[in-house]
């Protein structure tokens, strides 16, 4: 089963504990309850501006990413916890 | 009697226990009250960007789509009970 | 004596009771003191996007709309009680 | 002395009691203190969208408009009391 | 020395009393303490909009207008005390 | 060591007491505390409009201009006080 | 281990003390806690106005910028505290 985010949303599975990214990305010890490192699991086809043009999402499947704490609604599918967010809550890519 | 939704609002069916995609799309425990899977039952014909450019709706009818859980206005009709919301409620698509 | 409503503004009769439309479109009982069904009696010429393009209102007189319970001003003119609303407090279109 | 509004500003004489439209347009009881009938007496020439376009106001001087009961600013006039108010208060045309 | 607002502000002499426009444009007894008549003293070379086009400013120097009462910056210049504000605080021109 | 503000940021030196413009361009008594005449030192290359479209800064350096009473942000380059502030902060320049 | 910060994001190392520019731009006194000048790490590949052109970022890695005290996010990396911002919260660079 898959699911297709519309738009600029973005299905991201959370990244916690020992799979972290080696080298070491830390979220600062305040965060520590809720890291917000994470794996793209999939995306939707991009948003349209005021102008009409189609802005393709700036990550893919596969990317490590960083996103807000908070960010995101969850859902379970096929038993995975993964969340669903806007590309915006997305900080940036951890290559 | 058909009911069509203006502009970029969409006509939604609301999907629960048994009935649910197969594999396992699962709101999670805290959610379980009111789920917020659906099937898109009619559209509008989308909305105009600044541009004047009509953009059409990223869904159509039959799509099996996931939604904020508070989203949409609830009508009956026919005596079926369905939810009328926009189309940015609309998570993404359950392939 | 006819009233015009400005741009993207609709003069709706509000439909109660045995009136409504066979086939039952029925607003939720929580809904009842006020249902949100109506006649559409005139239209602006609809409103201006930023690009100035004129965009046409989505209904015309004697459309069946159903619209937010708490939408529109409420004026009479020769003595019958309408709405004046915004095209956007339209939901849709019953066919 | 006349007055000329800027822009969609509209210059409007508030109509009350006898000289109320034929026919009867009839704010409703809850509104009766304020009634919201009027005269245009002057427009400006109209607001710019962002393209930059002149979009020339929808109403003419000798109009008889309705408008929100609490829309506008009070001015007098050579002794009359007149309102300023935006052309976006003003609900639409009595023909 | 000289004041040049900058894009659409305008610089603006209040009057008050005696020298206020014959034929009596007067502002209605609640607003007496802090009438709002005006004379426009220089003017701004007008805004952008997000087009990019500049729009010149609606009123030029010499013009007597009316705007909100609370309106402005109030600023002392050679002794005179003058208002700077938007062009879109004012409301027309009297002529 | 130079500071070159970002866009449509401009970098002021706020000018006090003695050193005020000649002829006398005065902040009225309620201002006094902390007057708002100021010079400018540097400035960013302008802010883009939605189309994309550069709009150079409407001060330059050297300009004498009035701003806000609380605009800006303080920083100490070199030894002065200076004021980092957005160019729509500023109401004119005196000439 | 790199991080590329999306869009209009900028990673920031902040500089405290010591190391800050020679010639010396300090922060006042009420801002002594939390200075706020850092170095440029990386940046994103800018952001799109809603004409959908893309606007490159206006700092470039290993800039010397100035940013507001309370801006971005704090994340670790490679055992570094940085700083992901967007880049309007960069009020200029120091030269």
């Amino acid at each position: 089963m898959a699911f297709k985010p519309l738009h600029d949303r973005v299905l991201v599975r959370r990244i916690e504990g020992e799979e972290k990214t080696k080298g070491g990305l830390i979220i600062p010890d305040t965060a520590k309850e809720k890291p917000a490192e994470g794996e793209v699991i999939s995306t939707g086809e991009g948003a349209r501006k005021d102008s009409g043009e189609l802005i393709p999402v700036g990550v893919k499947a596969g990317d490590r990413v960083l996103f807000g704490k908070w960010s995101g609604t969850e859902v379970t599918i096929d038993g995975k916890d993964l969340l669903i967010m806007k590309e915006s809550d997305i900080l940036g890519i951890i290559a």
